[in-house]
């Protein structure tokens, strides 16, 4: 892995607490760890929604996971990311744990909408006797990013944070820069990367606070980072600040 | 729902624990259920490998899993099937629970083998020193196969049962029948699906013993199976047997 020649400008990230609720805000299923009447544990497949920071679930007390939770409320949910991957273990997951309550009747409307909106299914069985609205009171978060990037944060920590802006539009971003912009990330790699050296780089990641690059040298691979010269606040500042950040490189 | 107005030919299905055995054969990664310290549960994702029905883990002991598992074996596996289904409660999902143990000396070899053949990336880690692999015990299996469609199984059924070896064609199964012969499927529902009205039918899914069938009649929609004269041994029997019944169904 080759060093950086020179100190890269900006190497801020997202934080552990900011990729899980930008991890959580992507999905509407996990699975959700509960203990059984022995203390056994029990893994299972829910849907949830979010209230803020905090996953909603709907579940039947005809469910063992159902009758766990009426029992005892301690919960774990893992989320896992979305990925084109074959190596299940590259991508990115999180788990968030603590202790299921259910909503108060001035809370109830809004934890069964954050429900319904991520679950639209879920109007048909909703309201059965049976089911239960659990709202997660996160305590202890945890989040693997794929190999070697992993991260703990606090309930108060993941509360805090918001998911990242950028993400709906990443996946996308990513591709139109390396098919049409490739100049443009070598350059940005050489400038402000600590790359002097890169002749190319492929962006491998989007996300509000900067692009990752894999950067090719003739001293061998380094993986690095552009930072914008501001955190963006939505998904349509992607492509005015890389925008920039090219003109820059290009001039700099 | 439009009731059968004679006896459908046959309605074998496959069992719970034969649905379990084929979604476990289907994947490589799930979600750990496990307990800390303190007794809480802990979700967290995990590849697995099969060594014959026994789900094998490889996690690191730096890991929360990892250490959960060296203090206490309890563990459970909750594992979701692919789908193209926007509700992710339409997926079907099983949960297998028991305890896991270290393989003996005799047993490490195949364990290792299992891993590698389901996780290839994980011949960069497997031997490293922090790595531990475990066998999960099945005891308990719950089989969710979505709305409406559950049972459970013990861990003997699901050892003694066999994957579905239709399973890894029958989604291309399923798109060539309901492009290629819808007119045979409403044959086969009219001659042994029971419904004798059906107009027309979609196939919504094939295993070794028979179709699921979705049947539109002038009495409504309903859902009906047809059945293979013997179960299918291998995945080169689909074709033949079902062309068989739609022979059948056109003669009878």
């Amino acid at each position: 892995m080759a060093a950086p020649l020179t100190p890269p400008a900006s190497s801020t990230r997202p934080s552990a607490a900011e990729h899980a609720r930008t991890i959580a805000a992507a999905n509407n299923a996990g699975t959700l760890a509960t203990l059984t009447g022995d203390g056994d544990p029990w893994a299972s497949f829910v849907a949830y929604g979010l209230l803020g920071a905090a996953p909603v679930l709907c579940v039947s007390h005809l469910a063992e996971h159902g009758r766990n939770l009426s029992a005892d409320p301690r919960a774990s949910l893992s989320i896992v990311a979305a990925s084109t991957d074959a190596d299940p273990l590259a991508r990115s997951r999180i788990t968030v744990t603590g202790r299921v309550f259910q909503p108060s009747a001035a809370e109830r409307d809004a934890a069964r909408a954050a429900y319904l909106n991520a679950v639209p299914a879920a109007r048909i069985y909703l309201d059965f006797s049976d089911f239960t609205l659990w709202v997660l009171d996160v305590q202890r978060v945890r989040w693997v990013g794929g190999y070697g990037r992993m991260d703990s944060a606090s309930g108060e920590q993941y509360v805090a944070a918001s998911p990242d802006p950028v993400a709906p539009v990443a996946a996308r971003a990513v591709a139109h820069l390396n098919t049409d912009h490739a100049d443009a990330l070598a350059a940005m790699s050489r400038v402000f990367g600590g790359y002097p050296d890169a002749d190319t780089a492929v962006c491998t990641g989007v996300d509000r606070y900067g692009l990752d690059l894999r950067v090719h040298t003739p001293r061998g691979v380094a993986y690095t980072r552009v930072g914008f010269s501001v955190p963006l606040d939505s998904a349509d500042q992607l492509r005015p600040a890389t925008a920039a950040l090219a003109r820059e490189a290009h001039t700099g």
